[in-house]
């Protein structure tokens, strides 16, 4: 098996450059590893000065501004998009693939928004799609899901795949800090985007679990029946009582498979100490898979960066490099899934979720205020498994007293809140956390 | 894409009932994830009573006591090794290559000690031998370093993949209790073998590191040139002091890769507590890998048990089933890297090996036998980065002193231990632990 293998990269920021580096510098290390020649052949970006090239584009045969060049040439065989976004990057990938040549993408939002009409296009032109780049960077995830754990039914998926939220997070607990103060470290480190939405306020780990949770149960999330709720709310008192209650505070994203429905959610999440997932910091990811016969297994490493994330764009490169020099395509359905056996699941709803709660109400200091907050919780069926409360207090003022419940469904502690937050003895909005169980 | 595949085990012990239950009860969803229709067809093992079947063995078309009969029916595509041990499971494997057959096994003490000629067997009949269950049980990882990493110049490998001698390692340090009594307990839960030794000798762990080197370096390694050292010296006192050191003692396998040689080792070490690997606990194993573009990644789940290394083992045949119905054979080499590629490098001494020791010295509590011992190293060139000593003691009692040391090679400790174990102060032969150097 030898042959030689052209791509075509449309992109040239972060991990255009990193995949650049990885084809580059290490095309020696790919020949060696799959006796195929994979040669980086064009590279297209808007913003490239043509006079003026740095040294890993003078290593390239054609450098252009234009992306046609790179889809309408027809000795390329894989076109790599790394421009990111919705517009210009679909319609790249949808031309490319309807000019035959399979593509490779680490385009997260592109791909749970707009997936399945790529997947059709790729269906239709008898090439490839892959986009292991798109989820928790350099990690080994959708391979993993699509053709390691294959012999398995998923029954759960969840990870914290957003580095920028949980460097964010992990900086607030080891410095004390609060959220803004830690946001703009960030910035200032390159960590967050000028614009960092997507990341604090849990889109992008969203889009994430869309994609690991359709290859994990063989189905089509749509991307609005998820429920995210961002990290921008999280105070450095709620990060305090965590540790207190030996937990983290961690952006987790959770996919979960039952009968005759699936959950799949983002939020903030205390993670029990014991839990490895809770001592994954800083930019790290990592994401638990549990099959059932499998068990549970876990995979971390930079969830971000160019060549940790050109690893994983490379390594499908590889995969489809293979494929071509083995003579035989789509040896892996596009999701892990035959198109046959496509599911169609009910997506719960928060509020029928069921979970434990970490509940921190801005209480008045009087007596009977316990036995009121508590009296309702009851009213709704919610038991408590643990209480606490702030010790140093001014007579008068508001202090702060924390209750771990039992699991209860979200629409009962919805129901119970808005009558504890109306009660007189609230001075301010309670805050709720879902705990993860120990699993 | 569709197909049928017909598959023959041989050997029906826990995994090869692990590996019939998954084949069997998640049929289809393997045919869901794949398009390829699966068949265990035949089971051979020498202790089945044919007129008493098991559950899943009635669901067998052809159950004998013959492996011939596997290794010879024409319908059978691919043959499953299960039996372990050498000799047997050697020349079933060669006949099933010479028969064209395709070969899945999880024998890693067959494949470390005689894997080239296998390997050499299934190239010159053009088929493929895959072993993913051979290595950490449930968790995919030969796939990961043959695929999903094969952009990356691996430079380490680190793991726990002795799921026995963890179990003790961990009871140890959460009971408090000595070795011999963990390994009872271990044994009593069928966590270790009546023979236990090739688990807490690092036999096992060796065979293992062996595969994972090879493939990630792109080289064999031969076995006699591992270092090995079991656990069964371990006492106690020095996980005691590991605890007060913020570390834990794992038998970690640890294979670099240097410009010019290779370290492949397996020993007892101290790994820091802030290191994820000082966090898995009990059976579980876990692997770290290096590359120089993804950086590290991380690798957890189930090292043992039937239906998690079930899991890696179907995974084997579904990688295999899908290559027969798409057309392809040997889309990746069988160790991930291509004949003409095989590197040899030279394999580093122990003693010629740079680390950080945990030094435990039983000495006379005389003044001056702290002097007497920093000297000896101070001789050798050896510095101590922290000195610790037990609190109690009775006069003329010998006590415990516990030295640190910066990086040192391994010659020169070997050196300095045997003078100041021939020293008038030292009363018991001094125990040397290496420490993990953080990645």
């Amino acid at each position: 098996m030898t042959g030689k293998v052209n791509v075509g990269l449309i992109g040239y920021g972060t991990v255009g450059k990193g995949t650049a580096e990885v084809l580059i510098n290490n095309r020696l290390t790919i020949l060696e590893n799959t006796g195929v020649n994979v040669s980086l052949k064009m590279v297209a970006d808007l913003a490239i000065d043509k006079s003026n090239l740095d040294e890993l584009l003078s290593e390239v045969e054609v450098v252009t501004n234009n992306a046609s060049d790179v889809i309408n040439d027809p000795e390329i065989d894989i076109v790599v998009e790394l421009i990111g976004g919705y517009t210009h990057a679909k319609d790249f990938i949808i031309e490319a693939l309807n000019n035959k040549k399979h593509v490779v993408s680490a385009n997260k939002a592109l791909f749970a928004m707009h997936g399945t009409e790529i997947f059709q296009a790729a269906d239709f032109n008898g090439v490839n799609v892959l986009f292991e780049g798109a989820v928790a960077g350099g990690i080994p995830i959708l391979r993993v899901l699509k053709e390691d754990l294959a012999a398995n039914n998923i029954k759960e998926i969840f990870g914290i795949i957003n580095g920028t939220a949980n460097y964010i997070l992990t900086r607030m607990e080891k410095e004390g800090k609060e959220f803004k103060d830690v946001l703009h470290v960030a910035q200032d480190k390159g960590y967050a985007e000028a614009d960092p939405t997507f990341d604090i306020e849990g889109i992008d780990t969203a889009h994430k679990i869309a994609l690991l949770a359709s290859i994990g149960f063989n189905t089509l999330i749509p991307f609005e029946k998820i429920y995210v709720e961002g990290i921008t709310n999280i105070k450095q008192i709620d990060i305090e009582f965590a540790k207190k209650l030996d937990c983290k505070i961690k952006l987790l994203a959770i996919a979960k498979k039952h009968e005759d429905d699936i959950e799949v959610r983002v939020h903030p999440t205390m993670v029990p100490d014991i839990e490895l997932m809770a001592q994954v910091d800083g930019v790290f990811n990592a994401v638990e898979i549990i099959g059932d016969m499998v068990d549970k297994t876990m995979h971390y490493g930079r969830g971000a960066g160019g060549k940790p994330t050109g690893s994983a764009v490379v390594g499908d490169v590889i995969s489809i490099a293979k494929d071509i020099a083995s003579g035989c395509t789509k040896r892996t359905p596009i999701l892990g899934f035959t198109r046959e056996y496509t599911y169609y699941y009910p997506i719960k709803d928060i509020k029928d979720i069921q979970s434990a709660f970490y509940l921190r109400f801005s209480v008045v200091d009087e007596p009977g205020t316990m036995a009121t907050i508590a009296g309702i919780l009851a009213k709704y069926g919610i038991s408590i498994s643990e209480a606490m409360q702030t010790d140093e207090r001014d007579p008068g003022e508001a202090v702060n007293m924390v209750f771990m419940t039992h699991k209860t469904v979200g629409r009962m502690l919805h129901a119970a809140l808005e009558e504890i937050d109306n009660s007189d003895v609230i001075r301010d909005q309670t805050v709720a956390i879902r705990v993860k169980e120990l699993v």
